[in-house]
């Protein structure tokens, strides 16, 4: 199992946020929406095999944690607006501290990073990590940010965690997931090695 | 200069579609949205030497080609719904033969493909082509389609061009477009080579 996580500082924690404004009231949402799309879309086909996270710190209720699962992720269409409807969905149900099913592959709980890097060990994206190209092997599970770094207590946590870098350019979270599964894609299927 | 070319079988080619339904009434837009994001996006910076055209088949007044071009780019933000914004400003303009700016970076021209690829020396993405890691120099400019495969007419088009691909899973075209810019960045800075 690939896992994504990306932890949205700003994103919205309940269902109210409008559609038409992703990057505004919603809290750039539009970043996390991307990120979901780059984790699972294939042309004419859906990773069945990723797991993506979204951690969410924005008003009126964090942290809160959506997880999509491709194993049985239904109702997802490219577009922004599309992963958008569904985080709301998940967002406008009763949460608690276990992931609860809001549309088929799509759940919720409570709780942010603490938690989640108790209980599944993730690698960050760093510009000065090792190159994933060069790395004898690569886990299966990274942690991105939205557009802020990660922040002082935040950077606590992950010490000690391993670094990788997918080049040498700062790219936006979704583009990152991209180059990291085009990566795990060629080692996978031995292409052309 | 680096060129990304999109072709949208049926992407709208007047600038009455609606922002709320990019996938559907106005021809899968959603994916030349994420197009122009993944070719001009890093993080907190914008690539000034990329040019992006879309290339716009569907109804009511087809063919058009809309360019952004990154030297001179204004006004786009990451999300889909602003490169949207923009090109429904571009298709609003009275349309002519040479290209006509609509905003800053954006301008619109009457012309298809034929046009296009009599002025610019395209490379196209094809699973069975070359892999761009070991290719030893990549082509500046790269043609890509939207979810339709190019169809008979087009292919003939494209016939005796050279064929590169990115990786032995079929992704969408701004996925593809993100890991060409990778593969572009790294022999560019000799990233760690």
């Amino acid at each position: 199992m690939k896992r994504f996580a990306v932890v949205g500082h700003r994103a919205a924690t309940s269902g109210t946020f409008s559609l038409n404004d992703l990057p505004g009231s919603a809290g750039r949402m539009d970043i996390l929406c991307r990120c979901v799309n780059s984790s699972f879309f294939l042309s004419h086909d859906l990773r069945r095999d990723v797991e993506c996270y979204l951690i969410l710190y924005g008003e009126p209720d964090p942290p809160k944690t959506i997880l999509f699962s491709g194993s049985t992720l239904r109702h997802l269409s490219p577009d922004e607006r599309s992963s958008a409807a569904l985080i709301k969905k998940a967002l406008s149900i009763p949460c608690g501290d276990e992931f609860r099913e809001s549309t088929p592959g799509v759940s919720v709980r409570r709780g942010g990073l603490a938690r989640f890097l108790s209980e599944i060990p993730f690698a960050v994206l760093d510009e000065a990590g090792e190159d994933i190209r060069s790395a004898s092997t690569l886990p299966d599970a990274y942690l991105l940010s939205d557009h802020q770094n990660f922040a002082g207590e935040e950077e606590e946590m992950l010490e000690g965690l391993e670094r990788y870098s997918v080049g040498p350019l700062s790219l936006h979270a979704d583009h990152t997931i991209t180059v990291l599964l085009n990566e795990m894609d060629r080692r996978e299927s031995g292409w052309r090695s």
